[in-house]
């Protein structure tokens, strides 16, 4: 038998100038790999370039977390961006990012879309269109962290880019393995222990229990973790160990 | 005897959104080194990229003009930036550059400061450092394009990096070879004629006539042209083709 | 009879920075209205200060023209900006501006969404309640000018707050009086000689022919011409002075 | 004989959208004049109207915190703005305050500069009469909150402004009775217990120790508490229950 492995991802650098919101370093213990801000929606360049130091350093593998230029909104409110704008803005991004990492001795490995944009390239065609060709404007073929049956993941793929489908163990399902909408009860699951016992039973088995009360399969190489929230570090550092001790291989995915 | 040649460089992509200032298809049918803004005192990122897609297409080198992250005052506003976060923010833009030159089947091949950042980068040794180490963070051993006798000019050969030096002929020089300041009567010189002979002057002779009218050896290998005023491109065409009427090769630097 | 009268309104002072879009001078000897950017979308500090100045000189009527928090996007884009949000920001707007209008020895008389949020507002009751209270905020008791038939004038007439209907007579309208969407054929009139004529007979007989060739009345208090394309001005022009030839007195509204 | 009063102040709403500094509600049960920030360094509108707000409830004064236009720099970077830029960026950032300010039943009551704008009018007279300019351009001819000596507090006097004068006892003076620039040793005082002797020692006999162990005569009407530091709430409550102790009345400048 194969052994199960799982990918942990989680923001970082999600600061801007003197304001601080992630526990980097506390998170890079813990993260296999680190969506790493860059500069539309938080994260200034200094901040970028220590955040990719820190996590060469540990061995964490750096993405790039695109976004809506909205430092205001913190890249949640979502924009009627025309395509050609986002798609440049994506691979400005990207490219900002790709010098620290370098710098840092390692490289931009992956991109994963930030808060509201996405939100909005589950569904909205031109803006995943957008995403993709912000990409592959880069040359550098980088595979795409994103949710399973989005539009993202649908024309990532069929652009021949790499995908990366992720789940979120503190956030309900329903029983067609979609997420249940931020504004419906019982959206966000709070208890530690059921995010811990979520995320064991997804690595393991690919299943978690739905909305409803049934099993529903999930298929997701990687975890995303939470960080701007009291408490969050130390679930993660739990969830983490939880994996772990029930046989999980937590390492960055190939 | 070798042929005289000289580079003609000057600032494109100076727009922001919805907004444009320099006439970039005009100016790129002139120079043969474009210094493209980065985003943080001009220049977004789809401005950025159709930039570099016309220069590359015309054979025009691409630079990178990095600034100070001020677009409210056009990075004409000297400011106290911290030598860590100033070489992160020039690396930051460069890096953007990158990709962009990259996807248009070029490279960025040389770094110029603009507005405040350059005329503090003459004298300030902090900041100059961090310029060059902004440079240095992006691996890619890239020329500064700057005034000789600058402490960037001073610090960057230090660093092992090339310099490229370069001069205005619309500016009046002193008898040691420095620019008038340009709070000083007479510093700019608005007489069109006067500006192309001196042009031809410096290509063919190094040799500029002082503020005080002696003769001033100027060694240049970049001659920096303005795209931002009425006339401006109109000017730029005449100097090109007077210094190719008089027997200077127009082209990029090595 | 009463005489006819009808207010010209036009977007001024609509660059930012070292960037200038609108030529306000023009505009101001034309216009009785001048909605002024207040630093959103577009307008610096010292912009508002000069126009605000200009337009009190001239005894131009000064509205505050609300946006997006946008620069980048010119507030074209539509945002989801939560409700508080924006009914603060569009506050701080008007309030920015009342200081400039105040020491101009005028006041801030009126209130426009800009681009994006002009066309949301139409129909999203949220956002037209988050400017009908960003108004309200104020305590000035200011007129929106919009579109009649918007979400924006119903909500605000039913705070209370005056509204100012406003027509445009290089757009097509449908049968129904609504404006034909952007996207759509014919949408834009670009036949100068049709605009005008089209001017005067809204001021006149507040009737427009519909896309479909048919009458159709609109009621509007207020045309709003534009300012920002070559030949604007003179359009502006001569929109006016065939308003005045035909009898019709171009005045602010009360 | 009349009892001793002294003003506590400090800055408030000091966060960026997603982002927070300074614990505003802690602060405002302790100061009784709240440096409120504009929006230029810090402080966007809706955390504005809330500040205002809760400033208004509990009848604290609230105060413009005005600032350089650097969100990235937190306004602590010293920019060389032209004066009439500056003019009007103090009086826009004044005038949306009052904005919120007047929605909460109170008024802007006075104006301090941030940072290192506070920092530059000590000496720059360009900048400092930038200033006065822009307080003077809002009509309100609010007091300003500045240093004794410095050139900010001279050019508000000679233009008919009420000044306040501000004293730090958590910072080093000369024997002089000028500040410790920064940079030097023991120019911040971090012993909690020498902060609170010296504030009571400045409120009830307007003497400080200075740097070289000598009494120096400190004019201040106002004490100046840091509220963005761990423990500086508690040093601060510690302050005004101390100086209550001492017969101190605390209460806002007349």
């Amino acid at each position: 038998m194969t052994p199960v492995s799982i990918d942990l991802n989680a923001d970082l650098g999600e600061g801007f100038g003197r304001w601080r919101l992630t526990d980097d370093d506390q998170l890079l213990s813990v993260v296999t790999s680190a969506n790493v801000a860059c500069g539309f929606h938080a994260g200034d360049a200094a901040t970028m370039r220590r955040v990719c130091g820190a996590a060469a350093e540990r061995g964490v593998r750096i993405g790039a977390q695109v976004a809506y230029r909205d430092l205001a909104g913190f890249g949640r409110r979502a924009m009627d961006v025309p395509r050609d704008e986002l798609a440049a803005e994506v691979a400005y991004q990207i490219g900002a990012l790709e010098v620290f990492a370098r710098a840092a001795g390692s490289a931009v490995s992956y991109v994963k879309p930030h808060g509201a944009l996405y939100n909005r390239v589950v569904h909205d065609e031109q803006q995943a269109a957008a995403v993709v060709e912000g990409v592959e404007l880069t040359g550098l073929r980088l595979p795409l962290l994103c949710l399973p049956g989005s539009a993202l993941h649908a024309l990532a793929e069929k652009a021949g880019l790499p995908v990366v489908a992720e789940a979120f163990t503190d956030r309900a399902y329903t029983a067609e393995g979609t997420l249940v909408p931020r504004a419906s009860d019982g959206a966000v699951i709070h208890d530690p222990a059921e995010v811990v016992e979520r995320s064991v039973s997804l690595a393991r088995f690919k299943v978690l229990t739905s909305h409803c009360g049934r099993p529903v399969s999930i298929r997701a190489r990687s975890l995303c973790l939470h960080g701007d929230t009291p408490g969050a570090v130390g679930l993660a550092r739990l969830i983490r160990a939880r994996l772990e001790g029930a046989g999980v291989r937590v390492e960055a995915f190939a």
